[in-house]
């Protein structure tokens, strides 16, 4: 594993049985009930089903080509809202919430609400606010995070999408929006990279879990 | 000249006294009322006030050095809204407001309605639909556009500010953003370009006045 | 719908099932008499054809792969004037010409009267000249919108094609050149956004027949 | 008002009297004991100098020109670490700690640890790790958030900094870095956006306060 | 000298002293009956003319701060027409005059003629077709060059200026524009490169003055 | 037509049967001997074979895709250096070679000669130095026209490729050197653009046949 | 050859034929024992194996398409070091390993030891510091040359690779993020160019093998 | 400290005693005969001769602002080649020559051998081979490394200057050439780098007075 969490495969660029010989080792290892692999493409996926298919539950993003072997440990049931603007970016909020699973936590969509039409995203409020964090996935011009960070009191994370042409330049344009959000709070990945989206959230998500570490506050 | 508009002078790069000597010309020429000059810096603004005190009226903009000497001949009253984000695009959207004046239409300032804290632009829905256009200022992530374009159904003419700093990298982020905006409707004007953004508004505003072109319209 | 213009379907990332059924949901739902589908590829275009041949009238844009199904109620006979530099803009020209159609509006294009020979652009000034409003597309270093806007007293909205090779950056070069026109009175669009540019116009043509909102004016 | 936190103001821009007497009408107001001005130059802190000494308790950022008046309340204890690469990016976290502050939570500054000598941040990871998150700044090649992301296991917020000469461009490349980061669970601000990593900080803090809104944590 | 041209002085970065005996020398060694000094701030202006007035003939553009010493031996009388957009061009357009006087060809300029008004160049044809070659200088939009090079026979040679703002981005905007010229026989220099322009310029008229090296020719 | 010189045609884009129609007309017209097609695809080329093969002579550039039909009618024998870098930068030659061919003139290619092997050029300095100008083609770093610009007396007209990887940038690394070059008298066009290097060259050529316009010179 | 260096190939470009072409004429030649094609795709490799397997010694890199061809004398068995981040850097690592191997010197492959999980690298320290200088290649973000430049005091060779999504642009992250390095004695080559550090890597080595040319060293 | 290397100040950003005070501590340290602070300015320059005159050998680099105190302790002398193209460079080679002099090595300076006049690097031949590695600076287009390499066979280190206006993009140009440098073993530091350039440089000339460490070598 190039970074050192050994549960999770970055498929791009791995023959599809290296994809699934990684796999197999870090399920036998043990150390994780589960095992996450994103960026598959369609040999790859192919690849996994026939390895684990009746052997293993196996859960397959179709948009975004994420692959869970395995079942995981529920950690907590506290929704992380998933905030999409529009059907394009689908794709990487897909990466989203099957990282979200395959960590034990529970991700909550709440699609196509983008900025041209505040009726959306204002008739849901009450969904954006349930969760300790948010992610917010957008394309294009990337104003989304600015909105929902003005609507609400915890993270925002930030994903900005490939989607668009022309100045969009593969997601720069949405990229720098988000970067340069009015609204407080707002903290940004690389452009398409739901699964570090989805690993901050949960990383908070424990920090909640585990109640802090305030000698003040009585814990760890 | 700007660019062959007689009535317009763009003073940046010009010495005091050529900008009074231009402007003096093109009042005494007499095709129009008054005269416009942009971008004056300080010494131009008092070149100017020297040269006309007294003898024409003469209305400074304090922010962004538009010098109005002279009195423009009233084309229209309905109001064109000029919304802003916040207190740092004022500067432009004085260059917007005083071009408009000078071309003899009604500026309507609609100011710090950031998509940050959306009750405030939500709080004044009315004014931001009462023209026949709008023009929307912002810097950093230019998002108010595509929010501002989805709450009315006339033209949107967007100016990214080159406020911010970083990664806003002198206004482009902004451009960006306006360029890539999901809201349809929208155009765009080159950075911190209040004058062209006026100016497009006003010949929108003309295009109303006139009355079409369209035969079946009963027009020219 | 992404940006809340219930008609319109912009069709790339989708699939061709995906596409025709939008278009049922929006024809059934009755708002408007017609769906316009932009960037359709061969497979959707073909989806399209399957779906509606003989059941609705429908216009095939076959360059930019622009669909339109259904019947648009005229709104205005006067022409929107879409003026192309070289052949290789007629792509983005025809996507002009299909949205305006589908708004209701009448495109009338003037095509390869780029500015390296002058004589074709003055040949046809009077045409140039007939609307509230022009379009104008051209890619490689953009200057047609300049030469456009000194020669009429109309909004100009200017559409930078991806059109070029080289440093042209995918339509980077024509884009910065429409937004440092030196001629007033022009806006811009993202590059090769014939849809946006054209929704702009009509914008424009409906602010007119309306008739302005002007107290003094009578109206609105 | 920065985007409608009334309790900060962004000085840039502003004249001094402007920065004295927003700060007043907010602890007027009496929403918050204590006010916040970031990006003050030396006569915007002279002025709230003179505003407000003998008046309220007025700490000064020497390095990053933010004042805050008034006192916090504390709303934990817990340290959030602030690890900083070299010398010069001691002006950023100077403004990230001063915001924990004036959010009512503890910094923690860890300096000099860049990864050139490895020993210098091995030496002092109990401290590292002692937070709920971390937040890291870093110029030149932003290298510093992937080494500390791999060292702790909670939420990184990343700062680049515009420190450094020629190819940094002043902070893209060590943005770009942070964005490319190999570590999971590592996010990003605008470049020097000291007060947005903080907000970011204290929010996550504020979530582990709260205990969540997990209903089988029993809480929200 | 860096390149190689005994009889030019890039003046920027050396001290007035330095200038003046770098001009000195190369007049004693008498390679060149002048000495051309570009760049020259008000101090190396001063120095240069405290040294050579009175003792030699010196030209001082007061604009672009080229200085010649001496008096050059005129080699042709054709006109060298250098077209400018706007006023603020006007600088590089002198670099690029004086430069042609050094070399010992007769600078023509034609100023003021930007695209925006077509009638302006339309009424000085026969002036811009003069000469062997035409030197057009430009910023913004950098449009210029496509339309002279569409109304001559002859070769361009393009000079993009800094002259704009925002999107301009310091003359890219401009010289993007002149490298996609649609017009052929269009070449293109450095950002305010007056002096390579006019440097180009002269090399195309010494080729015409040998009268070509073609044996066909009759010639060298 | 590429912008307005009837006898070229710019293929990119076009069917196959359009090109030869254009050609055909263009023949039929009688302006001129011949006409030439760049940018040809296989496709292209073959369409071009089948309709003029055995009519008339045609000449096809395996490498570059120029097709010349026709027979250009010679205006001149003095050689056109064409001075490439390596054996990826032949394709651009080629289209030069042919482009001055289908215009009457005599190319000259100079292979191989890159500043990596000083000894190259230096070898073949008379052949450089035979020509009105030089047209220098490389990518990569595009230092050749500097070293060519230092050994010769004439202009000389680069043409940076977008040969390399990585940091060429798809041929900005090499456009970016020779705009920048320290040679004298170097003016440069587009990545990759043959065509109007040769272009550019013929009217240098042109202009001596001619003998200048200068009375003095008892010409023109 | 481009370049001077006779018996390397770069194959991009060419025709399996002429790869081939050109290695046996190499090798005919007979200045050096072996002969190194890069960049060969898998009609060249195949090519290569027709020509010369049963003949020559022949290897392959599979990853990259080096092809080496005979055996190189080896002139030194101090193991150069070459360390990789990741995975997907294995590529660009094995030019690295068979340049070094046809120009008579031993790569020391070190992989897997991004800096997101020190230990790794620290675990291996003594290999690492076994050279006389050290290669390191790394994508995303790039920190690994500053890592290792803290832990070593020879010069270390930076290579950036490709690999990588959205705001890695292709390298330039990486590439931007090496320049930037924080360790002194670290030099960066182009994006992916495994070939060129290698070769400097081994000019170092042959500086060393000669035992320097400083006279008070008693050498050469 | 610059990143740990204890005898170096990198002075920008620091206040004049805090450097004064860095060097004294260091030479009390005692661990260097000398320390080194880079690019300080007039009043640094100022305090540390008023720290150190009388009392330490001090010695001043007027261009680039760097300091040595104490005399460093020779090394070796073979002669470090710094080779620059043209007066404006000079700034930059004077921080390599004093790096290299207090890290004990001998700088030996070969300056206005710019690629336009080849004679003159010609010329020197002898002097440019003299070294074990070679450092090579050069602004504009960074073409010298290329012909620097294409002339020796050890080590090129290039140092890309910001000498140069428009599209230099401050340095941006020379360093994108010399990274795509065709000549075999040119590797590359950061714009105007001149210290880490000097620091790798003495690097190679430490590996090769050790020796190598290669057992068939007799060494270490
Ligand atoms: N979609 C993704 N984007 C970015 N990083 C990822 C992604 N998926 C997995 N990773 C990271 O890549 C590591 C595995 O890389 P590897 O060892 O090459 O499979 C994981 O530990 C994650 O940190
Ligand atoms: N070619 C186009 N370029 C940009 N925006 C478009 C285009 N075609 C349609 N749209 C916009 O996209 C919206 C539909 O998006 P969607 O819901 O994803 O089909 C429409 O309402 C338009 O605002
Ligand atoms: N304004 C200018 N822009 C570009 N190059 C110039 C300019 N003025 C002079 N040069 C070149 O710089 C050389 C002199 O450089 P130097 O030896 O530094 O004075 C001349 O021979 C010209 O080639
Ligand atoms: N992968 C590579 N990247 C950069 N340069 C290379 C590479 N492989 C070979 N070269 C250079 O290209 C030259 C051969 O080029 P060519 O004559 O086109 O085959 C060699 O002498 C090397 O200097
Ligand atoms: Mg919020
Ligand atoms: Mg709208
Ligand atoms: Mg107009
Ligand atoms: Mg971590
Ligand atoms: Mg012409
Ligand atoms: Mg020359
Ligand atoms: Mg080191
Ligand atoms: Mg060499």
């Amino acid at each position: 594993a190039r970074c050192g969490h050994g549960e999770v495969i970055y498929a791009a660029g791995k023959l599809p049985h290296e994809v699934v010989a990684i796999a197999q080792e870090l399920l036998e290892r043990g150390s994780s009930p589960c095992v996450l692999a994103t960026r598959c493409d369609d040999a790859q996926v192919a690849a996994m089903r026939e390895a684990f298919d009746g052997k293993q539950p196996i859960e397959v993003g179709e948009r975004c080509g994420a692959v869970i072997v395995g079942t995981a440990e529920s950690k907590s049931t506290t929704p992380i809202p998933i905030v999409t603007a529009g059907t394009s970016d689908l794709k990487v909020a897909e990466e989203v919430a099957l990282t979200c699973k395959a960590l034990g936590f529970e991700p909550y969509p709440i699609n196509d609400v983008g900025v041209a039409g505040l009726h959306r995203i204002m008739g849901r409020l009450d969904e954006v606010r349930a969760g300790n964090c948010v992610v917010v996935v957008a394309g294009m011009e990337g104003a989304l995070p600015s909105v929902v960070g003005g609507l609400v009191d915890v993270p925002v994370i930030a994903v900005p999408t490939s989607v668009g042409y022309g100045a969009s330049f593969g997601g720069l344009s949405a990229l720098l929006g988000m970067l340069n959000s009015c609204a407080s709070g707002v903290t940004v990945v690389n452009i398409d990279n739901g699964f570090g989206a989805a690993y901050a959230a949960c990383q908070i998500e424990r920090a909640v879990l585990r109640g802090g570490r305030n000698p003040e506050n009585g814990s760890g």
